[in-house]
């Protein structure tokens, strides 16, 4: 029976485990009042030394159970706008005791998404701890390897520290929740450090690029290997509609939605200079424009063209990473007026990196594009990036990888 | 078709917000590759103002739904060892739909666990993102207004800074992986602060206090209450086999289990003054007996009893959440010998706190008054906290928020 099944101590072996080591001093009638929930007994994902992947569901009343997650084959359909390539969905088998399975073919090291779909509904791996939530949907993951060049693994090499951080803001809430990390070494230490400024999507929030951007775990690994200067990494929330991510502000528990309003009006700029100075005064930061980059994906690529437009003084070092172009509202907004003039007045004093990184299966590729036609008419230099696949984190954990190793050792564009 | 609804744009209200917002520059046919996953449509949790709660979930071929969690009035049933008291469990009603549903009377204000038992599959809520893991188990979870005395929520007061920090150890892994909080003010000031070191139970990490036990929202809560000094939160990993959380470690996403080895053994408590003088030569605290505080919950209490044992010269403020009493292994230890003799030098330079809390249907309720017989034999003076319930997360938080505002403040026993 089901009820019993995940209730008492005797047919459960995690149940069966604290009950042993608490053998000596409780009587068994009073454990499954307390604190030990414990339901996962199947192993699932279970990657193999080869990378194959396999993907476990106890569900013999099922009638179909399905698995979809980006390291399956893309497939084509059809869709009211013509064809499309979508996500992989395969069938899962089930055995004679009820249980689902799914082996994958042997994959590259990455860090991978998915879900099951059972008898049409879509259900979180309740085996898997590990889920990453994006923007609305919380998504199972695992790891193959240490994704590219191990780069993704918490290896044994010197940690910085990862802290959640509330900031004074102009914006809306009068307080606001960013992620900093400073290298290993940074408490103990006195020296004065470069910073990035690393800005996720629309929808995202300051949680974004040290989950399933990896980043923190990419920068320990690069400066370990000598090959990314110790910086710090601030990582705040681009969305002045939200003071922090979901779950952590006074909105409570409340299910994340894509929010519209004032994400790419032009507002987020207008208040970015206060978080430098916050960074400035609480940090110990090289407060110079040799020692500053922004870079941002989506939403934070828009953010970062805009920044670096804006405030020409600022960063020397500026990524786009899969940028969206276009503003949505704020038409009005200083952020916006004379771009053209502005560009001329950033590249007068030319930036030692300007970067741009896009996949060709992009929705934003043709303006991404049309960005690097303007900088090619006026002649100005950049570092031009083209991977395969589209507006995925596989490809901005690899272009974070291919950018941090760039910054702060002087001119960087041909 | 389940497969076409979670992929196209068309028919999932997410993807056509989405797909407006990019109306201007993007090709439909590329949105269903993108990193835009998106399948959470159904709304649960569901609180109303009136501390009711509703579950629902999708599932239109399922036979069965049902809902376990700690909301529900606890239900007698028979086991090997006798009657026992077990968490609730109850039937959700199907709409016509497909929409499973189930609505709990008015609950007091509290942070809750639950999951969805489907055709007698345990099963994550898909709609709820807000998971938390505990030991090897990933619980979804909803707050009913802020907790008790609305202590767990974020409010519009100053925050705390929450960090990750890696310190050198001489325990296997020579580094291991701590969460510090430090109190508002803390980076733009010059002061000391007292530190309180907070221990999580067996199978439990450095993020249980600040995850389950909103241990950060509660002091942040305090303090701006002027009910809480402004302290240092230290909430290091207490099992020596880890070197930190699940995910966190060179051991990758690999599932956690209970683990046996080394963590009652003496180990921790031996290595213990490394991280003090870790967090003293690290943070601006108060280096001395008078600000510095012990208390951990269940196997952390049994930590806090050994180390303010051990160390008496360490800690004027000792709290016993909930404690266990008994080692597993390491009868060799230092740490196990002559304890009567170490209780006698440890009150004869009394602690200004000790401090004990137990429900009264905790598994260790019997230990704990034998412990308390020993101090009243010995004329040992303490607090006594006796609650309701057993031994869950409920009463750790409980008993965390009437122990922070004692601390600091000279003589608490009676």
């Amino acid at each position: 029976m089901a009820f019993f099944n995940h209730l008492s101590p005797r047919y459960n072996p995690v149940k069966r485990t604290i009950a042993y080591l608490f053998a000596a001093v409780l009587s068994l009638t009073a454990v499954a009042q307390q604190a030990l929930w414990g339901f996962n007994e199947t192993v699932s994902p279970d990657v193999a030394p080869d990378g194959t992947v396999t993907l476990r569901l106890k569900a013999p009343d099922a009638s179909a159970v399905e698995v979809t997650g980006d390291f399956l084959p893309k497939r084509e359909v059809d869709t009211p706008a013509g064809k499309a390539l979508v996500r992989g969905i395969a069938s899962m088998s089930r055995d004679s005791s009820g249980m689902w399975s799914f082996t994958s073919t042997p994959l590259a090291p990455e860090l991978y998404q998915y879900w099951f779909v059972v008898d049409g509904v879509s259900t979180p791996d309740p085996s898997n701890v590990f889920k990453i939530r994006d923007t609305n949907t919380l998504t199972d993951v695992f790891m193959v390897g240490g994704g590219p060049d191990s780069l993704y693994a918490v290896a044994n090499v010197p940690h910085g520290t990862v802290s959640k951080v509330w900031y004074p803001s102009s914006l809306p809430g009068g307080q606001r929740r960013m992620t900093v990390y400073t290298p290993a070494g940074y408490e103990s230490g006195n020296d004065r450090y470069p910073v990035l400024y690393l800005l996720h999507g629309m929808g995202g929030d300051e949680n974004a690029w040290s989950e399933l951007g990896r980043a923190t775990q990419i920068l320990d690994n690069l400066i370990a290997a000598g090959k990314a200067e110790p910086m710090i990494l601030v990582m705040p929330n681009g969305n002045p509609a939200m003071q922090g991510a979901p779950g952590e502000t006074p909105l409570g528990f409340t299910q994340p939605t894509i929010r519209l309003p004032m994400t790419m009006d032009g507002s987020y700029e207008a208040a970015f200079p206060e978080i430098v100075a916050f960074v400035d005064s609480t940090y110990r930061t090289k407060a110079e424009k040799a020692s500053r980059a922004v870079a941002g994906l989506s939403m934070g690529g828009f953010h970062s063209k805009n920044l670096s437009l804006q405030y020409p003084d600022l960063f020397d070092y500026i990524g786009l990473f899969s940028a969206a172009y276009e503003p949505r509202g704020g038409q009005d907004s200083e952020i916006f007026q004379n771009t053209d003039a502005k560009l001329d007045r950033q590249f007068a004093q030319a930036p030692e990196l300007y970067y741009i990184a896009i996949g060709r299966d992009d929705f934003l590729y043709d303006l991404n594009k049309e960005w690097r036609r303007t900088l090619d008419s006026k002649g100005y230099p950049y570092v031009y990036i083209e991977s395969e696949d589209g507006h995925i984190w596989k490809n901005w954990r690899n272009y974070l990888s291919d950018f941090l190793p760039r910054l702060f050792h002087g001119k960087q564009n041909k």
